[in-house]
């Protein structure tokens, strides 16, 4: 089915805010067979949406998605634009008027007089709820010179636009296809796009007809999504897993999780199975690890806490580094690196400690010592271990890489811990 | 002057790369005056590039701005498409082959056989120098039906873009429009779009016709755009002037900066300024305070570092928060943060200690102390401060948004120091 994306806001245009929704939108819509040829953004005016649409379908489009300007203020133009393109009226429909009371009456406020606006609906379209808002999403459809053509529509805030699709817009777009479309995740760490995809080879290259394969990258990561489209739910499910289960058996340790995971939630989940408790000290990483352990709900659980100890003085007399350990080796080294972890966990009474230092730039790189040289370090009671990498001259990157090579550092080495005898001797991966 | 993004990427419709370079340009180009009505993103095809530039020229668009497909694989269309669309040869440039040749020698490299590739520029375009990567911009024009018709090109990599933006074809438009086009921008931080709507509403109002007003909001932050436009640039210099500084008066010290600086680095700076040192404990913000004053280059001069003491244990025996406090007041608590401000101070030896203690949520909340109960609190010497501060439900927003109340309150006790006599007893703000 081929897709167009419309996403309605002066702001957009403005660029006082990034288009997130379309990124979000054209990877869900290609999951489910929707072919997306163009995205396209307008301001809020009826005449420019409306004729941003009717191009659309000229261009072939089967289904446009549009997002933005569904509030009730007079900005809030698309629900009008697309109610012209479409040649209905607007009514307000009583069960969405509920819906918007009710959203007010459990909040233990009435409804102002623009809840009524927001009921309104184009005459024939359906309604979509909205979980996380007051204005619910619309459906419309219409047959033109033979065409079937589809329209949702949208609030432009991101949490309900992601609700209304996940609760109805995907949905319907899986049982329309006479096909059902079903998708894994895999979740990878430390291996680039082209090194999985040679690890994988053979087996994407046998894969049947009703699956494809996609590589997702983003910074330290890959995700790698497989899709399986069919008549046959039971059949798609079944060549769905079989694929996925040997994909993942091959990736072995690289995969850290499936689906909407992250890597610290992963790692929490590890922590919290072992009943161990964790603490950092981080250098060149500046309280990251921190920021992402603590940004998972629940996280006190298995987090302790940490210390960024930036300066060394701060390695010394908070954390008990030895002096003459920096003088000798530098911040930058591996007995630094390992005397941090051993502290962090030491100082929190924490079952696993880790930690950072390195250079992360733009400048304080040496010939031996270049910027994007960090080692990370892990320590329990019975194991160590000490990795050095070697990242970018960019500030941000080399920060967010070494965060998370210091979280799937944990992450293997409490697999290693599960597997069998702890060792120092082995290597990382 | 009417404009047109057309962003190129089989990625960006595909939703692994969210489109950044479109809100980039969307902000920048309004500064010089450009009106951008439609954003669109398509494909790398080059009968799909080629048919949405015609359009955008069609709808009336005077410049399109296009990025993305600049690169030397096959999947890099965009500049054969503009080459077809303005009816041009693609030839070698010798210049532009010598500004690619010099990029590879000075890394002691031998510039690859796709170098004349990216060489290649369409007859009578201009090439655009891209000091942050290899393949250069294009400029072009021509004159179609009476209507001067523009064309940048550039490629998709953000920082690439932006410094050819900056360095060539922002001054162009506004070399072009026969006008100067000057903005300054003031950053403020803690008061609302509307409450500062209010407070600088009578000058506003009596703004000279040269000069307009933009509020540009994001967490915790609204920056104030104005620009002048006009024929004569010490005129339109001195309208700027003129106003900017009004409404700075007006504002004070809502005020924390003009252009692109961040609330950390201006932190940063008045500590160097004054020859201070920082430290943080975090209980709620999780590290967030300390990573983004670590993000700023050469943080080490003024930050020493930060405990994250997220259970209450770790408040006790690392940071000597006492363990009845706790027990009467609870961690979330005007004692507790004041201990924490104190004993981050002394634990580092700094001169400034700030601290972190709320409720983060999504759960934790008690009647007296719901979701979004935080405590800041900064201690210094001579004087500390804690002001308690009632957020959002959404445990990201309200970390971020304590990160920045935390740091604010840096900035403002200050800015105390420096006016007069320090004082505990005074308002925040």
């Amino acid at each position: 089915m081929l897709g167009h994306l419309l996403t309605v806001g002066d702001e957009i245009l403005l660029g006082q805010i990034v288009n997130t929704n379309a990124a979000w939108l054209g990877e869900r819509l290609a999951e489910v067979g929707v072919d997306v040829r163009r995205s396209e953004t307008v301001g809020d005016d009826i005449g420019v949406i409306a004729g941003a649409l009717d191009r659309a379908y000229r261009d072939g489009a089967a289904l446009v998605v549009v997002t933005g300007g569904l509030g009730p203020t007079h900005d809030d133009v698309t629900k009008a634009a697309v109610a012209r393109v479409f040649g209905r009226e607007l009514e307000v429909r009583p069960d969405v008027l509920g819906w918007i009371e009710a959203r007010y009456t459990t909040r233990g406020r009435t409804m102002p007089a623009v809840g009524r606006i927001m009921a309104e609906v184009p005459a024939g379209f359906d309604a979509l709820p909205n979980p996380k808002g007051t204005a619910p999403g619309l459906w419309g459809e219409r047959v033109l010179d033979g065409r079937r053509q589809l329209v949702a529509v949208m609030p432009g805030v991101p949490h309900e636009m992601e609700a209304i699709s996940e609760g109805s817009v995907l949905p319907r777009l899986v049982a329309l296809q006479d096909a059902v479309v079903l998708s894994r995740t895999l979740r990878t760490v430390g291996t680039g796009e082209s090194d999985l995809a040679a690890m994988i080879g053979e087996i994407v290259g046998a894969l049947p007809d009703d699956l494809t394969l996609a590589y997702l990258p983003s910074l330290g990561e890959v995700r790698v999504r497989v899709t399986a489209r069919g008549a046959d739910r039971d059949a798609a499910r079944r060549d769905l897993d079989t694929a996925t289960d040997a994909i993942r058996d091959v990736l072995g340790t690289t995969v850290y999780g499936e689906g909407a995971t992250t890597l610290e939630a992963v790692v929490h989940g590890m922590l919290r199975e072992r009943g161990l408790r964790l603490a950092v000290a981080e250098s060149c990483t500046g309280g990251a690890i921190s920021a992402r352990l603590t940004a998972v709900p629940g996280a006190s659980a298995s987090f302790l806490g940490g210390v960024t100890a930036y300066s060394n003085e701060s390695k010394v007399d908070l954390l008990g580094v030895p002096a003459e350990v920096i003088e000798a080796e530098g911040a930058v080294s591996e007995p630094v690196a390992l005397a941090l972890a051993a502290s962090a966990r030491a100082r929190f009474g924490a079952d696993v400690g880790v930690a950072t230092t390195g250079v992360a730039g733009p400048t304080g790189g040496t010939p031996d010592k270049p910027v994007g040289t960090v080692w990370v370090a892990f320590d329990r009671a019975e194991t160590s271990r000490a990795v050095r990498l070697q990242f970018t001259t960019d500030r941000a990157v080399n920060v967010a890489l070494s965060a998370t090579a210091a979280l799937d550092l944990v992450r293997r080495q409490l697999l290693r811990g599960r597997a069998g005898p702890a060792s120092s001797a082995g290597p990382a991966s």
